[in-house]
């Protein structure tokens, strides 16, 4: 690839400056980023947008935040004219687990592949355009290959190169078994960007391997290399984990305004800019002031939580449903109701539990009869919102706050 | 399988065991002896013959000796009325090698491919009934597997499994690079196997981890597994080396009946009873015999050799030519013409040099004049056949008598 950044004019060079700042911004690591940069340059020069690849797992279709950060990057090379390239790996899909070993993946049929591609592009919409987007099943191509194609292809890969990936080194070296067809899957990874022609591609930097086998083939099959564009990954509310849904740690992106709104203000402080940077639409300029603010304190640390909750809520239910959330939010957790200090009980029961066992277990009240009275009177509230049925069902949340009369509070621990 | 062994009766059993004893001489190892048995006994049951597969490289078609090996033991299963599948590699051959590095893999054609089954076939004729032998090609089943099949194939079988090979281990620890693509050979081995199911898989001790492949993959599509029968390799003339061509160590079986005695006159003393074992028709009395007799010193170790030599010779040119190359050997090396010590000379220049050079460079003769004089004076004999023209080429091969005059000689050492 020839050196486009050479052949920019002052005004192609600024704007070229301009989209690296903002695909830059949150960034774990660009590899290269000077290819990066001469990728955009050319892209001027030639007035051709970019490819960028997105690779998506149709067997897990639900999107949360966590998975919004790369969808966020998306986004921005979207709004400055490039093309995304989302490829469902229905391929990989449909073979399932050859071994029959791993529940996960077991074989989706054409149907739920389908099912599972609709579901994910009702949610990507509310991030990016979906009418500008390619979409691509990489059985089309990967279907057609024979078993001469197949031994072409892994001739052109090295066994020592695969065993250098991190889960695999790791595997070999606690004597734990790899099937052979798994070396198959970063291969057909990296002949995805050979048949696309892909410019970049985003992934977590838990794709950091499988994202260069996409260069490697490139370069292999005679292609200009892709870029890795690598994103962090996001931990979860509880600060701990990668956010993710068996770990509970999640906001999905279909959850409720008051829901998303709520788990939003139990983020720990220390993750705040963190989700800022990756999660909304701030420009790089607005981030900064955010940091700036919180370090001089000009901005109280759960007023920024507030804002992020807001903007979380806005991104994802539009302006009006931020705005109630957040007073919603106000009315009960703020407006004098609630006690500093709530007494914080383990929960250990079922996650689905009738409102009457549960003031009874939590021994807010000593029988079923009184709890059944207590919510007739009007005096029983979770979350702040008021219990009107005695027979309702409670889904226990992490956080959940359950109040009795006027004075007994309690805050659910999952 | 069941325990056939129990329900054979005392005659069949009888034939069993005369059927191991035959199967079992000269053989490296037999993985497992008890299978093997087992099979044999289920054959006699039956009534229905065992398959007996061995596969073929069609990029090397010239046979020789060595090769004769494994084709005596197929020749034993055959008399007793088993199925040799013979089993061309066409599918391998036809893609070469991917990679592009190795000269020796280089892509065949269907013609180069038919052409050298032919030529196999040819040579094989002279050791097995090629009317009564199955023939395969295997790109007949593995051209149909798409990439998806590839996938399930080798989600039978580990890597671990796979760097257990003697050759990808070594290459692996001295840091060399191994291809893929390489661990797709012993898989396509393998498969063929199951394809044919056969019962018994015969080959060298270095085809040792491919055959064991036939077993697994045989046992992981839930059919009854074949038996490894290993035979040794054969050293070549040189006693040291495992016969082959690049090495110029080897018998081919088109060679002349002349040719073919004066290199078994050259075998080393103490390799004679291997060859008698593994690349005759003897039986195993007829061994056990010669065995003794050299023992106990009723054969003389050079009457043992010219049995070998007459054997060979009789076995592909037939019995007039073995006595008519015994009449000649004796003739020119035996009849008081050869003194008892020859003086042996190093050889390193060209394998074909003209005849004058010869006598000048061995320093047998003092000019190139001289030694055409002494040519026409008919002075001068190569491995005793009279050299009667000045221009002749000689072949030098180890092992060849040069005469001049009544009494010089040299013995050619490569």
């Amino acid at each position: 690839m020839s050196d486009f950044i050479k052949q920019l004019n002052e005004e192609q060079l600024t704007e070229v400056k301009r989209q690296m700042t903002i695909y830059s911004q949150g960034v774990q690591e660009i590899i290269p980023t000077e290819e990066l940069k001469n990728k955009v340059a050319k892209s001027i020069i030639e007035n051709k947008p970019l490819k960028i690849k997105l690779g998506l797992d149709p067997s897990a279709p639900d999107v949360h935040l966590g998975h919004t950060v790369v969808l966020n990057k998306m986004r921005q090379f979207q709004e400055n004219g490039h093309i995304i390239q989302l490829i469902i790996g229905d391929f990989t899909g449909k073979i399932g687990d050859p071994t029959g070993k791993s529940v996960a993946r077991k074989q989706l049929t054409d149907e739920e592949v389908k099912h599972n591609a609709k579901t994910y592009f009702e949610q990507f919409a509310k991030v990016i355009d979906m009418e500008k987007v390619e979409l691509h099943y990489n059985s089309k191509w990967l279907s057609t290959l024979n078993f001469e194609d197949v031994i072409q292809l892994a001739g052109k890969i090295t066994v020592a190169r695969l065993l250098e990936r991190d889960d695999f080194e790791e595997r070999i070296a606690s004597g734990k078994a790899i099937s052979l067809h798994e070396f198959f899957y970063p291969l057909m990874q990296g002949y995805d960007s050979v048949k696309l022609e892909c410019d970049i591609e985003l992934g977590g930097t838990d794709q950091h391997f499988n994202i260069l086998m996409g260069r490697h083939f490139q370069e292999r099959f005679g292609k200009e290399k892709q870029v890795a564009l690598l994103m962090p990954l996001l931990e979860g509310l509880d600060g701990v984990d990668k956010m993710s849904k068996s770990k509970n740690n999640y906001i999905g992106i279909d959850e409720s305004p008051q829901e998303m709104y709520g788990k939003a203000m139990s983020i720990p402080d220390e993750l705040m800019v963190k989700y800022f940077e990756l999660i909304t639409d701030f420009t790089p300029e607005q981030i900064q002031k955010v940091k700036e603010d919180l370090k001089t304190g000009v901005l109280h640390p759960r007023d920024a939580k507030m804002l992020l909750g807001k903007t979380i809520v806005r991104m994802y239910h539009g302006m009006e449903a931020a705005s109630k959330a957040e007073q919603h939010f106000v009315s009960v957790f703020q407006r004098g109701t609630l006690p500093d200090e709530i007494p914080e009980v383990k929960w250990n029961g079922n996650v689905d539990t009738p409102v009457i066992n549960l003031l009874v277990d939590l021994q807010l009240l000593n029988s079923k009869s009184e709890a059944r009275r207590m919510i007739e009177n009007r005096g029983v509230k979770i979350n702040g919102d008021r219990v009107e049925d005695t027979n309702l069902k409670v889904a226990i949340t992490d956080g959940l706050i359950i109040q009795v009369g006027k004075r007994k509070f309690v805050k659910i621990k999952r």
